[in-house]
C-alpha cells in the first residue's frame, strides 16, 4: 500500500486537458500497490486509476504492459484498461515520473479463497492465456528459472539467519530445478503473479483481473504453478487438492491442457515457490528493522518449497506416485 | 495518510449485510485521514466511505460527530453523511472497532487557493455555521483557548530545541491570548479544522465540506480564525490580504458579523495559530526520527504566530491602526 508521489487538482486538471473524459470531479490516493502510486480519480465521464510509475519499475517495460492491458480489453478480456489521450498515447508523465490513466474496474478480491473461488480463478486464467495467445510484444521473464542461481547467490547469508542450513537446501532446489525444468511447453503471455489480490470477482464468480506489471512471456503453465501456490494453500500450511483439481479443472474448461504440461505441473510449482521465496527474501534483507510497511514473510514460501521437495507429486493430486 | 485496520470481503459482507445499500462491488483502502482506517466502498446502491476509527479518536464524541453530519445533511449542506442501518444506527463496528459507512461527497480540494476560493471557502463555511445553528448537540473544544497553557507546559524544551528562546516567547503570546480573549461571542458549532483539504470545490464554486472530527462547540468567529490562517498565508509566508478580504465577504455574504466577532478576529486569529502550532509540535515530538510519514512542521505555524504576534489588527485588513 503506498502513494510515494503526490499531485495537486492543478496536475491533474493538465494531465486531463490531454484526454476527452471531461473534467475532474474528485481525486483520492489509494493505498494500493507496492511499486507504484495510485489515485483514483472521478472525470464527468467515469472513474480511472492514475498510476504513477515510480522508480521500481522499468520505464522500458512500460509499453508492453500498457499494450498488453489494451490488447486484453480488446480481446473483451475483463482488465482495467490504460485510456489513450487525443495523440493515441497511454504512457503519460507526471511530476517527471511516468503515469497512466487505467479504467476502473469493480470486483472484490477474495482473502480466503474457497474451491468454487479456486475454479472461477482457474478460469480466468485460462481466458487470459487465450485472450492474449496474438498478443505481438514479448517480454523476457526477469524472475524466472534461468535468473533463480544468480538471485540466490548474494542471498545465501540472509537465508542462514532466516534458517540455519537453509542456504544449503535451496542450492539443492536450485540444481534440481536447472536439471528438470521442462524446455518445451507451450509459450505465452502469462501474469506471472495471479495472486488472490489481483482477481476480482462478483456474487462468487470471476469477473477481472488486474496488476499486469509483472507480466512476461514464458510458458503458460508456470502461470498455472504460481496460481496453485497463491490460492491452495490453507493457513495452516496445508495444501488444498481440493481447491487445486478445482483450479485446474477450471482453467482446462476453456484451455485444456497437454500430457506435457500437466506432468511438469510439480516441478513448475517448485519453481514457482522458488520465484517468490527469492523475492521475499530479497525484500526482507533490504528492509530495515522497525520499518511501518512489513514485506511478505519469506517463511511462507520456504514452506511452500519445503512441501513441493517433499512431495514431488503433489499438485498432481495424487493421481502420480 | 492511513489504513491502519485492513478488512476482508467477509467482513465488509457481514457489515453491509445490516444495510439496505446492496451487495458490495469494489472495496480500495484509501490514504487519507491521519486518525482513522478509510475505505472507498462500492455497493449496488452507490459509493461510501467506510471509516474505522482508531484508537486516536474519542469513542465517546463518535456520536457528536455522526450526530453532526447526520443534521447537516438533513439540513441540505453539502457534506458526507452516515448511513443507517436498519435498526436506526450509524455507529456500527468491524474488528472491534467502532466504524461508519459514510456517502461519498465528489469534489476536489484545491492546493493553493485564489482569492476567489476564498471567497467560495468563506461561504461554505457560513452556511456550515447557519445549517448547525439548531444542532441540539455540544462538545467541549478540548484543543481550544483554556487548554493551550496546559498543553504547552510539558512541551516548553520541544520548543527550544524548534527555535532557541522560542519557548519564553510562547508563553508570552498565552498571557497575552488569556488576557485579551474574547468572552462574549456567539457560540455554536464550528468545524475546528477548515483547511483547504476538507473543502471540496466543483469548477471553482464550493461544493462540500468534509472531515468533521474536530468540529465542537465554540465561537463561530474562532472558525474563520482557523480559515484564515489555513487559507490566506502564501507559501513564502506572507498574509495575502486580498484573500482574508474574499473571505471573510464570502462568509458575511451569508451570515453577517458583529461588530465585537470582527474586532475579535484578530486575537482569534493569533490564537488560532497557537492551537495548530501546540498540536504540530506535540506530533513533531512524538515522530521517531526516520519514520515514513512526516508529520506537519511546526514551524509553518510558529512563523503565523509571529505575524500575528508583530501586526496584531493584520486580520483587520488594514482596516485598523
Amino acid at each position: 500500500m503506498a502513494v510515494y508521489t503526490d499531485i495537486t487538482d492543478e496536475e491533474l486538471a493538465e494531465l486531463l486537458a490531454d484526454f476527452d473524459l471531461g473534467a475532474p470531479l474528485s481525486l483520492k490516493g489509494v493505498a494500493e500497490g507496492v511499486q507504484n502510486s495510485n489515485f483514483l480519480v472521478e472525470t464527468e465521464t467515469g472513474r480511472y486509476f492514475l498510476t504513477i510509475y515510480e522508480r521500481t519499475v522499468a520505464e522500458d517495460d512500460l509499453p508492453f504492459y500498457l499494450g498488453l492491458m489494451r490488447w486484453l480489453a480488446e480481446q473483451g478480456y475483463p482488465s482495467a484498461t490504460p485510456m489513450v489521450d487525443r495523440n493515441g498515447e497511454t504512457l503519460k508523465r507526471v511530476r517527471g515520473k511516468p503515469c497512466a490513466l487505467i479504467s476502473f474496474l469493480s470486483g472484490l478480491s477474495v482473502r480466503r479463497p474457497t474451491a468454487a473461488h479456486c475454479r472461477e480463478a482457474g478460469g480466468g486464467l485460462a481466458r487470459l492465456h487465450l485472450a492474449s495467445a496474438e498478443f505481438p510484444m514479448t517480454r523476457v521473464n526477469n524472475l524466472g528459472h534461468a535468473y533463480w542461481a544468480e538471485m540466490f547467490a548474494p542471498l545465501t547469508q540472509d537465508a542462514e539467519n532466516l534458517k540455519p542450513g537453509l542456504a544449503a537446501v535451496i542450492e539443492g532446489d536450485l540444481a534440481h530445478l536447472a536439471k528438470h525444468w521442462p524446455q518445451s511447453l507451450p509459450v505465452g503471455t502469462v501474469h506471472a503473479d495471479y495472486f488472490p489480490d489481483n482477481v476480482f470477482f462478483a456474487q462468487g464468480r470471476f469477473c477481472g483481473t488486474i496488476d499486469f506489471y509483472f507480466a512476461c512471456t514464458d510458458a503458460l503453465a508456470y502461470d498455472i504453478a504460481v496460481a496453485l501456490n497463491a490460492w491452495c494453500f490453507e493457513p495452516d500450511g496445508s495444501f488444498n487438492i481440493t481447491s487445486a483439481r478445482a483450479l485446474v479443472a477450471g482453467y482446462e474448461a476453456h484451455r485444456p491442457l497437454s500430457p506435457e504440461e500437466r506432468a511438469a505441473l510439480p516441478v513448475l510449482a517448485h519453481g514457482a515457490a522458488m520465484r517468490f521465496f527469492l523475492t521475499r527474501l530479497l525484500d526482507w534483507g533490504l528492509t530495515p528493522a522497525g520499518a511501518l510497511v512489513k514485506p511478505h514473510d519469506p517463511m511462507e514460501y520456504e514452506r511452500k518449497l519445503g512441501i513441493h521437495r517433499s512431495t514431488p507429486d503433489l499438485v498432481l493430486f495424487g493421481e502420480a506416485s
